[in-house]
């Protein structure tokens, strides 16, 4: 699997340019992202496949009647974090999945951000206030997905807390949790470089415009990866060497697996 | 057939409140609405069922190299016609079909319309300026499809000029012309009651969020009636007696044909 990557100074000046002279909003931009990551687990994890679809075991005490089908939403203080807000509000929108938020670094000034949390909470999302609650929930069978929108493609070292504390809970726990999805890029790893020291290791990508240079080091035979951000039109795409691969995209599909 | 509608007060007051309460932008609103729509026609009228696909014949001279599967979209001044402007996007985007617009009342100072028409300037979607032309290409065999995203659920007649001899037009053209898919509302319809005089005759109705009234007027053998704007949350649905017309939703669709 081959394909033009998207350089995180590039990614950085192709959004620039469709809030600019692309007249897109942020709006516009992150809810067909959100859309489309959902779209993409909606996929990959249909609500019928996912482990523990039919438990109706209680667990836990913050949302004792949507413990089936638990999806856990890590969500950053950036675009990436909106990104994750926006797919976990279609996800409980469609049914069939039971999204709790892990939100700690709250924008104070950012109205986006503060709808969209409010759209959840209007949705009787759940959100998980501690590090400590999160990791539990993460290690617990009744979580069917972990959502990995911490940071994206302007993350920049180092890692602070809590983020650092949960993305090594992450990587420690390989194996013994459920899958994650990261968004984008895979919390951590180095947008060019891929995985640095110790990374977390989804078992889905969801890159969104292009894939960034790190998405090479994802490949192996028991991951998926997936494109959304179906947006950009044909001079950018030119300009950016991204024909090929928005070529991919079939019929009135948000997503593509690549 | 049977289902709750929304009267235009009860659609009017359950917009405010999404945009306020709710917390959703207008933005994002109109996304998801317009992406509806266009899901709605691309499971409808898929490109390679639609008549003259195939036909490389070029009349005209506006869009000389579009012309195959060409879609008319008729844009009227207020969000109706936004949602037409984000319909025609996504089926640009996504191909086999040419969108050509009609849009002659632009407002001055709505910021989010003008973007979302240099949104479709730089996919190279063409204009029609003039009355004349495009009730010549509404007539013409070259076109596939027409989409009436002139007037929703606020409209109040009178209908001015050039809006009237258009939806004249399309009325008298009845069985002669492609089909008109209109968005919500059938432009010209009293929004309560339905088909006043001389009015248009849709194929195909979306309605957005909720059916209003006159869509109970729709219905015969020959017509389509999809539902799309899946986003309210079940606190509005209840007030507004739609959660079982919402059940209808399967999966990750964005549309459900009623």
């Amino acid at each position: 699997m081959s394909f033009k990557t998207l350089s995180a100074a590039a990614a950085i000046q192709l959004d620039k340019e469709l809030m600019s002279t692309g007249a897109y909003s942020i709006d516009q931009l992150m809810e067909l992202a959100g859309l489309a990551v959902a779209h993409a687990i909606y996929k990959q994890y249909p609500p019928s496949t996912t482990p523990n679809q039919a438990s109706k075991t209680l667990v836990q005490d913050f949302t004792p009647s949507k413990l089936a089908n638990r999806v856990v939403v890590l969500v950053g203080p950036g675009n990436n974090g909106g990104d994750g807000l926006v797919a976990a509000r279609h996800l409980q929108l469609w049914g069939g999945y039971s999204p709790v938020l892990y939100y700690p670094k709250k924008s104070k000034s950012n109205q986006l951000y503060s709808s969209l949390l409010k759209q959840l909470q209007d949705l009787e999302v759940p959100e998980i206030s501690s590090l400590e609650e999160v990791l539990a929930v993460i290690d617990s069978p009744q979580t069917s997905l972990i959502i990995d929108s911490l940071f994206g493609f302007s993350f920049k070292p180092p890692i602070r807390d809590p983020f650092q504390d949960l993305i090594k809970h992450l990587a420690h726990s390989h194996g013994k949790i459920a899958p994650i999805v990261s968004i984008d890029i895979p919390s951590g790893w180095d947008v060019e470089n891929g995985p640095v020291d110790l990374d977390i290791n989804p078992a889905m990508l969801v890159s969104l415009t292009a894939p960034k240079p790190c998405a090479a080091h994802f490949h192996n035979e028991n991951r998926v990866h997936y494109l959304g951000g179906r947006f950009i039109n044909k001079q950018i795409a030119v300009k950016y060497g991204l024909e090929e691969i928005i070529a991919r995209y079939k019929g009135d599909d948000q997503v593509v697996k690549l």
